[in-house]
């Protein structure tokens, strides 16, 4: 099958439609200059990225205020597609933030109510999907 | 259900078996101060893990020969599980490392015949399962 293959770099509209239907992601930091990477469940709004976590985990304090680098993917038989995001970092509060936050429709894998909401707002969008 | 959510850290032996049982991971790296994260389909072997990539990628030049994360992870309805490892990243070439690496069972996405192995040699190996 090697003859078949190929890598399409995808438009940024095409990197949207998959960070808009994915679910699960992970975060990259470099914070100290030893990458960290973390695993999240992630939604999306206008373009933004935002997930849940608890307040004053290492997750916050790698992550937060930082650049990260985000990526999340899809595979099937045939394909395999990812998208990476270069982003900053950041906990939201006030109500405004937090009711964008919301819309993304994120739904954390376990919930209680412990939870704060981080943004991440892209710098640089990337996507390519290799077809087999 | 948030009554019954429970964290676990996996035990060095579970994280293994997550990782043997694993064939999609992603590699974080912190060269130059940035993040930068690349999706790999990974293969195990005596504990060591092994991609595939071909040579003068972006991923060979960010990796090789420095401090890495790898993070692969399973979903299902009632549990995540994330298995984290830290390590040194090399291009192996010799005939008895690369006997090793083949026999990992890493099946790359697409095989072109213009591939160069990767090794990680595991500095840390940490994991926790979220059941809910």
């Amino acid at each position: 099958m090697s003859e078949q293959a190929t890598t399409t770099t995808l438009t940024e509209d095409e990197c949207w439609e998959v960070l808009d239907a994915g679910s699960v992601g992970r975060l990259a930091t470099a914070v100290g200059g030893d990458p960290e990477i973390f695993p999240v469940s992630f939604g999306t709004a206008a373009r933004t990225l935002y997930f849940l976590t608890k307040p004053g985990t290492k997750l916050v304090e790698m992550v937060v205020n930082n650049r990260v680098a985000f990526e999340t993917d899809a595979w099937d038989d045939a394909t395999a597609t990812s998208v990476v995001v270069k982003g900053v970092a950041e906990i939201i509060e006030s109500d405004a933030d937090v009711a964008d936050a919301e819309s993304s429709g994120v739904v954390p894998f376990v919930q209680d109510g412990k939870n704060v909401w981080v943004r991440i707002t892209p710098t640089h969008v990337t996507g390519r999907r290799l077809t087999r």
